[in-house]
C-alpha cells in the first residue's frame, strides 16, 4: 500500500477513503453492490489530480474515474486493484460570463447547481433530466449525456466549449476554449466527451449557456397512427420554427400501464389510443406564443392529424404529465426483474422494429411484456421488458433487430461493462479498431478505467 | 511511375491525371500556383479510394487529399512527390430521407448541390458561405467548415450525423450512422471533421437536414458603441427565441469603405456610424414574423439601443446588403497585398482587442489600413490588413494580441500550411502532443496531407 502512502502526501488524509468508507459504496448502476475498490481519492484541485495519475502512471495503477455515479452502464465498477478517483471535492462553480453566456466549472459540479447558476443570471443550461441532483458535468462529459431536450439544444457534446483534462500519464491538458469557433487544429475535447473515463479525466469545463426562455408551453396529445406520430414531429419542426424542445413519445402500453396498471399517474387522455406525445416548446412573449401553441395544435386537430389533445394550463400540470413520463422507478420496481434498452434508430424503421422484436419475444417469453416510450425527437427509445429472467437472452433479442436497421445499442447513456459484449452490434470491426488505437495512442498502459466500453 | 501504373488498373485511364491535367491545376488558395504533384488521381468509389490507399500505404506513397480547392489556408498544396486523391468524380446525391431530413451524399459532392436538393424535399441543409458553387462537402469535413448561419445551426461538425472515410492503410470506416444519438463507443467521426485530411480522407457522409424556413427577415442597423453591439447580439437571442440566425458586424472601416471608396455598393445608412449589424431571422409564419421583427427592432430603437436602421422590403434588397457584407474580393484585389485573417476571441476581449492591434499596426505599418468585419454572433471577425508587404510581420502583431486573450488563429478555415507556424498562439504544447499522437495512431507513416496542421 506504498502508493496510497504517496497519495495521502498529494492530497491529504481527507483527500483518501479506505475500508468501510470504500465498501460502502456502490459497485454497479443504480446504487447496487460494494465497491471493492484499493482506496477512493478524492483531489481537491487540477494540480492534485495530475500528480495523483503521474504516480499511478508510475506503479502501473489502474484508475476509475467517478462522477455523481448515476451512469446506468456500470461505468464506474471496480475491481479489487482498482483505485477509484472521484472528482465529489471538485465542485466548484468558477466563473460565469453573463455577456457571453459561458460558465466555467470544475468536473465535480452537480447539474442542478449548474442550472441554478445559469438561471439565476438569466441564461440557461440546456441540458436536463431526472439525475439532475447528482450528476456531475464530468460524468454528464463522460457519457455524453442527452436528456429531455435534445431536440432543442443538442446534446452535452453541444454544451461543452472547452475543458481541461488530465491524461494517463499525469500531462494536464488546458482546452478552455470559451469561442463557439475554434478550428485550430484537431479539436481534441471530442477525444474526451462520450469516451467514459477511458482516455483522460475532466476536471474543468466551460459550458454554452443558451438564453433563458421566459415562457414554456405543454401539450400531452394522442394519435391513431406510428406515420401520424413521424408526420408530428416533422410538422411541428416547421410549424414551431425550432422553438419545439421536447417530443417524448409513450406507445399505449406505457401510458395504459402508468394510469391504470400503477395507478399511480392521472389519466389527461383516454388510456385507448396507440401513441400519445408529450410536446414543449419554449419561446420568448408568453402571449404569443400561446396563441402560436394553439392555432398550430387547433389546426392539426381540424384535420384529423391528431386524435386529442390537452394543453397543460399550468406549470402544476405540465409537471404532472413529466412525472408520468419520467416515472421510471415505478416500471423498474414493479416489472422486475427488468431489462431496460436506451437504444436509437431511424424513425423510418421505428415501427416495424418494434412490433418485430415485441413478436419475437412474445413468442420466446409469453409472460413478459414490453413497454415502449422515449425522446422520438431524437430517435431515442427505451423499452422496458419483465419480467426478464434470462436478461442476456432478451438483450440479444433486441440487439440483434437493431443490428438489422442499423440503430445504436446506445442512444445516451453509453457502453460502460454493461453493454460491452453488444459493440458489435452497433459499431464494425473497422471502427472498434479505430477505438482501440486512440485508447492505445492516449492511455498505452491501460489505466484509465479499464475494460470499459471494449476490452483492450 | 510504377505504382501510376497500378492505380490506372484501379482508377481507370480517366481516373489518372498526368503532365499538364496536373500543373494547370493551382497549388495554392484562391486558385494560384501550378500544382507540381506526380500525379492527380480521380477515383470514383469508395472501393477505388481504399485500393489506391492500400498501394500508396505500400509502397510509402504521400497523398494530398482534393475536395473543390476553395479553401483559403493552403491545405492542398502538393509537393512533387506528392500524389493528390482528388474527390471530383464522386458527387453524388444518394439519397434523401424525406421524412427523417437525412440525406446521403457522396464526399465531392457540391455545396450548392447539397443545398438545392434538400431545398426540393422541403428542408434546409443549414451551411452557406460564398464558395457554395465550388467547395465539397467533403472539404466542409475536412475543415469544419461555418458560413453565415453557424449563430442558429452549429458548425459543418453539428450537420454530420455519419460519416465514411478511407484510412491510410486503405481500410473502410464505415460510421454512416443516421440517428441524432449514438453513444456506442468513442464517436470517431470527430477524428475526421476539423483534420485536413490528415488522419482518413472521407468518402461519404449522412448529413443532417432542417425544416426549411419559410419566410426570411433582414435587417441592417447601425450602433455607436461596441458594447450595444454585444448587448444587442445577447438581446435578439431572447427576443427572436432561437430564430436569430445571422449576425454580421461591419466596424465603419469595413462599411465606409466598400461605399465611399470603391463606390461599388449602395449606402443603406449614412458611413459615418462606428458599427452595423447584418442580422437576419428565420421563421414559418411570414405575418407573424414580420410582426415580431418589426416590434422587436422598434422598441430597441425607440430606447436608443439602435442608431439607425433600414429593413430590407424585398428579397433583392436583402441581397444587395448581403452583397456588400460578402465582397472579400474587392478587398482582396484592391488592397494589395493584403493579409487576411479570420480570428475567435470572447466578445469583451473584443474591442480591446481591435483596438490594440490597430494602434500596433499603425505604429508599425503606417501605410497600412485595417478592415474590420466577422460572424460577430460566433465570436468570429475578419481582419483585412493591407499593404501588407512585410506579411509574417503584420501575423505576428495581430497573433501575439490574440494570444494574450486566448483567441483562436483559427475560426473556421482551418491551419493548412498557411498558419501552422503559430499553431503555438493558439494551443498549448500539451494539446498540439496529443494531436501528434492521434496523428501517429491513424497514419504511422504520415502519408495524408503531410505537413498540415502541424510538423510531424
Ligand atoms: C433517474 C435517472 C435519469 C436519467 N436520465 C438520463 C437522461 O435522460 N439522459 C442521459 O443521458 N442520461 C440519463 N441518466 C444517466 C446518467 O445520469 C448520465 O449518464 C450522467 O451523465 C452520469 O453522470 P455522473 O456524474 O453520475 O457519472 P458517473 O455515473 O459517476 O460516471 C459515468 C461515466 O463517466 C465517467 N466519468 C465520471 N466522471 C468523469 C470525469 N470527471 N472525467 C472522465 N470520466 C468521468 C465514469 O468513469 C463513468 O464511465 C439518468 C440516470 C438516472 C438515475
Ligand atoms: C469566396 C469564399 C468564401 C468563403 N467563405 C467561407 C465561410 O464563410 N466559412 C468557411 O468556413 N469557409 C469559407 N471559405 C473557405 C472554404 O470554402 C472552406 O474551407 C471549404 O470548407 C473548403 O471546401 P473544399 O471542398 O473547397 O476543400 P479544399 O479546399 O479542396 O480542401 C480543404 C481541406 O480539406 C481537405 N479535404 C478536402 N476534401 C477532403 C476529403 N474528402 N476528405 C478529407 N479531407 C479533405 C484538403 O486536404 C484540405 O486540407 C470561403 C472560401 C471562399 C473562396
Amino acid at each position: 500500500m506504498e502508493i496510497l502512502q504517496s497519495i495521502v502526501e498529494i492530497v491529504g488524509p481527507s483527500g483518501l477513503l479506505k475500508g468501510d468508507d470504500v465498501s460502502s459504496r456502490p459497485n454497479y448502476s443504480w446504487g447496487m453492490g460494494n465497491c471493492p475498490a484499493r482506496a477512493i481519492v478524492r483531489p481537491a484541485t487540477t494540480e492534485q489530480v495530475s500528480r495523483v495519475m503521474a504516480l499511478c502512471h508510475q506503479e502501473n495503477q489502474t484508475v476509475v474515474p467517478w462522477g455523481g455515479l448515476s451512469g446506468l452502464v456500470n461505468g464506474i465498477t471496480c475491481e479489487p486493484e482498482d483505485i477509484v478517483i472521484s472528482l465529489e471535492r471538485m465542485n466548484a462553480i468558477e466563473h460565469l460570463d453573463a455577456e457571453a453566456g459561458t460558465l466555467t466549472v470544475q468536473s465535480g459540479a452537480i447539474l442542478q447547481n449548474v442550472q441554478e447558476a445559469a438561471s439565476e443570471a438569466g441564461w440557461l443550461f440546456a441540458i436536463d433530466f431526472g439525475a439532475r441532483g447528482s450528476a456531475h458535468i464530468g460524468g454528464m462529459i463522460g457519457t455524453n449525456a442527452g436528456g429531455n431536450s435534445v431536440v432543442r439544444y443538442g446534446m452535452m457534446r453541444e454544451q461543452v466549449l472547452g475543458l481541461e483534462a488530465v491524461m494517463a500519464d499525469g500531462t494536464v491538458i488546458s482546452s478552455m476554449n470559451e469561442m463557439l469557433k475554434n478550428n485550430a487544429g484537431y479539436d481534441i475535447k471530442h477525444l474526451f466527451i462520450g469516451s467514459e473515463g477511458t482516455l483522460g479525466i475532466v476536471t474543468r469545463a466551460v459550458l454554452r449557456l443558451r438564453p433563458a426562455p421566459r415562457t414554456v408551453q405543454t401539450a400531452f396529445v394522442a394519435l391513431n397512427t406510428f406515420s401520424e406520430v413521424a408526420g408530428l414531429l416533422r410538422q411541428l419542426g416547421t410549424d414551431f420554427e425550432g422553438k419545439l424542445s421536447s417530443f417524448e413519445v409513450m406507445w399505449r402500453n406505457h401510458y395504459h400501464y402508468m394510469v391504470e396498471e400503477t395507478g399511480k399517474h392521472q389519466a389527461f387522455l383516454p388510456t385507448n389510443y396507440p401513441y400519445y406525445v408529450l410536446l414543449e416548446t419554449e419561446g420568448s412573449d408568453p402571449e404569443r406564443e400561446e396563441e402560436l401553441f394553439m392555432t398550430v395544435l387547433g389546426g392539426l386537430m381540424e384535420e384529423g392529424h391528431i386524435a386529442d389533445a390537452v394543453i397543460a394550463q399550468s406549470s402544476q400540470q405540465a409537471a404532472q404529465i413529466w412525472e408520468m413520463r419520467d416515472d421510471v422507478e415505478t416500471l423498474v420496481h414493479n416489472i422486475s426483474p427488468i431489462a431496460v434498452f436506451d437504444i436509437s434508430l431511424p424513425i423510418r424503421e421505428m415501427e416495424n422494429y418494434i412490433s418485430g422484436v415485441e413478436a419475437e419475444l412474445q413468442r420466446r417469453f409469453p409472460e413478459a411484456r414490453m413497454i415502449t416510450f422515449g425522446h422520438l425527437g431524437d430517435g431515442n427509445i427505451h423499452l422496458g421488458v419483465g419480467p426478464a429472467h434470462d436478461k442476456h437472452a432478451v438483450e440479444t433479442i433486441v440487439y440483434e433487430h437493431l443490428a438489422k436497421v442499423k440503430g445504436s445499442i446506445s442512444a445516451e447513456h453509453g457502453i460502460g461493462l454493461e453493454k460491452r459484449d453488444f459493440l458489435h452490434c452497433s459499431r464494425s470491426p473497422e471502427e472498434i479498431a479505430v477505438m482501440k488505437s486512440v485508447k492505445q495512442a492516449l492511455d498505452p498502459k491501460h489505466l484509465l478505467n479499464p475494460g470499459k466500453v471494449f476490452k483492450v
